[in-house]
C-alpha cells in the first residue's frame, strides 16, 4: 500500500437514482476539497443497483456505506449488515428510520459506529445536526416543521392562484414537484415519517411512524385558503412534536398560521423547522426541501462527518485576496432644486459613468425637492465617482445619501 | 478515585457576568440530562473573575475551559494557556477570535484540542456548526447575515414607529437592547468582527477584523426608512462575505432588501444567517441574537460537543406516553341556512361543550350562507364532539370543515 492509498477513504454507494446519482457526481466534484479538509480523499468504491454491483464486495472495500435505495427491504438488511461489519452508515431513508429506527440505532450503539441521516428529514436543512448536536444539552419543548415540499408547493400555488387542490397538484406534477403517485406526500404520511424521526431525536423517545397521527391536504378547498388570506393567515401542512405534561404528541395536520409565525412565510417547495426551548426561545432553519443535488449535499455533509474526529480543526487557512470594489445595486437620495432640467443633468453624469437607472421618483417642491433613485448593479467605485460629481452640481443641495440594495439571487423552487 | 469521580467532567469557568452567570446556572440545571447523553456529569470546578478564583488551579481541575470574560487580554493569555495544557476551549469572544484567530486556531491545531465558539457569532443560531460541519464538504459562495441584534432592533423600531435614529436608540437602551455605550454595535464593528469569523470558516481563509470594511446605522434617517416602506423594502444592517473571482469581499453595511429575501422579515433583536451554495441553493438560520441565557445555551451545546466522541449515538430512547388529545385553537367552516337564530343555536352547542368563540364571520345568502369561526384553544376531543353535535342540527348543510390554528407562542424580543 502506498501512502496515497492510505490517504483514501472508501465510500460504498447503495442506490444510484435521483439522489444516488447526484451524490456520486457531487462527491467526485468535491473530493479534493474534502481531502483538504479531512486529510483523506473520498472515492466511491462501488455502486449497487438492481442491475450492478455486489454488496459484500462494496462493503469490504468501504469505510462508510451510503444507502440511497429507499424503502424497507433490502435497505434494512444492507444497513444492519454494514453496521455489523463496523462501517459508518449515511442514509436518506425516512421509511427505514421511522419504522425500524430502534433496531438500526441499537445496532449502531452496540457496534460503536455512526448512523447519520440529515437527508432523511428536511432536505438540506440541518435539523438533525442542530437538534442532536447544537441542542444536545438543551431542553426542547416543541418542534414545528414544514417537512414536505410537495404539499407546501401545492398549498402555496392554491394561495397564489386560487386554484383547486386538484389543479395545483396537477401543476406540481407537471413541474416535477410532485410524483406521479403523490399519495405518500399529500396524505401527510411522508411528513409523519419525518416527524417521527425528529421527535425521537428531540426527546430521546421511542417514536415510530405508527405513533404519529396524520392528516393530509386532500380536502383543503380554495374557500379555506381565501378565508386565510382575508385574515392574513397562511395555510401550511405542519408537523408538530411536543411535550404535553409527561407525554408527547406527534402529529401532522393542515393548520392556519398567523403572519408572525416563523413558518408562515415559508413558500413553495421550501422546508423549515422551528425548535422551541425555554432557554433559546426558538431557532428556525429553512431551505429547499428536496431535489437530487440538494439532498446529495446533505448526504455529503454527513459523509464528511464520518471522516472527521470530533471537533477536528480545519487545516491552516489560506491567505486571501480581499476585494474592496464590489458590484451593488444602489439607492441614491438627492435634495435638488425644483427646476426643469435637473434630472437630465444628473442622468447625464450617471450615464457618462456607465451607471444605469432602474427607477426614479421625484417629489416635493421648491427648495425641498427630492430625487430618489435605484440604479442597476454597478461597481461601487464607479458609482461613488458619479455621486461625487453629482454632489458638485449647483442644483444639488446637501450631501447625497447612498444605501446599497440587495436583490434575492436565488428563487425559492416553485415560488414565482 | 471512585467510579463516580471518573464519570464527572470538569468545566473551568472564566468570567461570571451576564453570560458566565447564566451558563453556570444552566449547566447545573442540565447536568443530569447531559450526563444521560454523554455518560459524564459536567460540573464547574472553579470560577475566575477579577475578585475570585485562581486560573492555574481551575485549569488543573478542568477538561474544558469556558472563556466568558471577553476582550483581548487576559482572555487571550488564558485561552492560549488552556490549549497548551491540552484543554478544549469554548468561548463567546468575538473580539479575540476576529483579531487573534490565527494564533488561537493554530495553537489548537498543533495541540489537537477543540476550540468551539458558536456563541461568538449569532447568539443561539448554530451558524458556526452548520458552516463548519454540515457544509464541510460544500462550496460556499456567499454568507449574508443580520448578526447584531441591537442595530436590528433600532432599525425595526424606526420602521415601526417612524422614530429617528436617536429616539429609537434611546428606546433600545431603556429596554436593555442597547448598551450605555452602543458604539461597537451601531458603528458596525461588532458585526464586522462576527463576519470576519464567519468568513474565515466559510472560505477557510485568513480573514480578520482588519479585513472587513464596515459602515453602521448612525446616518440612517426616517426618510430612508419611509422610502423603503413605500417600495416594500426592508432596511437592515447586513454583513456579507462572498467570493468574487479569486478573492473575497467581507463587508458590513446598511442595505435595502426586497421582501422575498430571507433576511427581510427578520425583525427586532433577532439574528439570521443565510448561506448560499450552488448545490444547496440557500439555508437560512434565525433566532434570538443575544441575551445571557440564549448565549449560555450556545455555550452549553459547545461544551457537550467537547464531551462527546464524533457521531456518538444517543443513549437508548425512553418509552413514551403518547398524548392524542391536545389543545388547539380551531377554525370551523359551516354551510348553514340563512335564517334568524342559526348562530344562536350553534353558539349554544359550543357553549355547552365549553368551546369559546374567538371570532366569527357570517356571509352569503339563502342556501349558500356560511359561518366561519375561530375558537379559543380547547381540547380537541371536546371540540370534535361539539362539531358532531352541530353537524346534526337541521340548519347545517354538508360537512363542517375543521382546520387547526397555530398562534405564535414566543415573541421575538423587541418585536411588538
Ligand atoms: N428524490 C429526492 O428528492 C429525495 C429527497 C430526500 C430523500 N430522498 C430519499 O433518498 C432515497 C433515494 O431516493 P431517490 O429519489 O434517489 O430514489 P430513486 O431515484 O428511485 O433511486 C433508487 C435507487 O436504488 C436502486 N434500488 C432499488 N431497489 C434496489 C434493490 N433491491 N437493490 C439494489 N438497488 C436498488 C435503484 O436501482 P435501479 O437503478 O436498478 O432501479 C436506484 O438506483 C430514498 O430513501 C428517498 O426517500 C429522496
Ligand atoms: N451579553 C451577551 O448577550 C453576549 C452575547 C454574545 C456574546 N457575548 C460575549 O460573551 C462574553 C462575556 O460577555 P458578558 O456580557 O457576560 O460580559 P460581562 O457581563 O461584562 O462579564 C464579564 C465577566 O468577566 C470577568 N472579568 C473581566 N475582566 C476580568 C479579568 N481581568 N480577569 C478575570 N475575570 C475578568 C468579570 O469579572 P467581575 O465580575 O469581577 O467584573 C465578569 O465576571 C464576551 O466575549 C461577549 O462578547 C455576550
Amino acid at each position: 500500500m502506498t501512502s496515497s492509498d492510505n490517504a483514501r477513504f472508501g465510500v460504498g454507494l447503495l442506490g444510484h437514482g435521483t439522489v444516488g446519482g447526484a451524490f456520486h457526481r457531487l462527491l467526485e466534484e468535491r473530493a479534493d476539497a474534502v481531502a483538504a479538509r479531512t486529510g483523506r480523499r473520498p472515492h466511491v468504491v462501488g455502486v449497487l443497483t438492481r442491475s450492478q454491483g455486489d454488496f459484500e464486495e462494496i462493503l469490504a472495500a468501504s469505510q462508510t456505506i451510503v444507502e440511497l435505495i429507499g424503502g424497507i427491504e433490502p435497505a434494512r438488511t444492507y444497513v444492519l449488515r454494514a453496521i455489523e461489519a463496523g462501517r459508518h452508515v449515511v442514509t436518506a431513508n425516512k421509511q427505514l428510520l421511522s419504522q425500524h429506527g430502534d433496531e438500526v440505532f441499537e445496532a449502531a450503539r452496540k457496534r460503536g459506529v455512526q448512523v447519520r441521516f440529515e437527508a432523511a428529514v428536511a432536505g438540506v436543512i440541518p435539523a438533525i445536526r442542530v437538534i442532536s448536536e447544537s441542542l444536545a444539552g438543551a431542553y426542547i419543548e416543541r418542534v414545528h416543521g414544514i417537512v414536505n415540499g410537495t404539499t407546501n408547493y401545492v398549498l402555496t400555488e392554491m394561495a397564489r392562484t386560487g386554484a383547486t387542490y386538484a389543479q395545483a397538484l396537477a401543476a406540481a406534477q407537471r413541474l416535477g414537484y410532485a410524483e406521479a403517485d403523490p399519495t405518500e406526500d399529500v396524505s401527510g404520511k411522508d411528513a409523519a415519517a419525518k416527524m417521527a424521526i425528529l421527535a425521537r431525536l428531540a426527546f430521546n423517545a421511542r417514536v415510530g411512524l405508527e405513533d404519529v397521527r396524520y392528516e393530509g391536504i386532500e380536502r383543503i378547498t380554495p374557500d379555506d385558503i381565501a378565508y386565510a388570506r382575508e385574515l392574513g393567515l397562511s395555510l401550511k401542512l405542519i408537523g408538530s412534536a411536543e411535550r404535553i405534561d409527561d407525554g408527547l404528541a406527534v402529529m401532522v395536520y393542515p393548520a392556519f398560521l398567523y403572519a408572525d409565525h416563523p413558518l408562515a412565510s415559508v413558500d413553495g417547495a421550501f422546508n423549515a423547522v422551528t425548535i422551541e426551548s425555554p432557554a433559546i426561545t426558538e431557532i428556525t432553519l429553512s431551505g429547499p426541501g428536496a431535489g437530487g443535488i440538494q439532498t446529495a449535499s446533505a448526504v455529503l455533509g454527513d459523509v464528511v462527518s464520518t471522516m472527521l474526529p470530533a471537533g477536528a480543526q480545519p487545516p491552516p487557512p489560506r491567505a486571501v485576496k480581499l476585494v474592496e470594489d464590489v458590484e451593488f445595486s444602489f439607492y441614491l437620495h438627492l435634495e435638488v432644486a425644483d427646476r426643469p432640467g435637473v434630472l437630465a443633468r444628473i442622468a447625464d453624469v450617471l450615464g457618462r459613468n456607465e451607471v444605469s437607472i432602474k427607477s426614479v421618483v421625484q417629489r416635493g417642491l421648491g427648495d425641498d425637492a427630492r430625487l430618489v433613485m435605484v440604479v442597476h448593479p454597478v461597481l461601487e467605485s464607479r458609482f461613488r465617482s458619479a455621486v461625487a460629481e453629482i454632489a458638485r452640481l449647483d442644483v444639488v443641495r446637501g450631501d447625497p445619501r447612498v444605501i446599497r440594495v440587495i436583490e434575492e439571487t436565488f428563487e425559492a423552487p416553485g415560488a414565482t
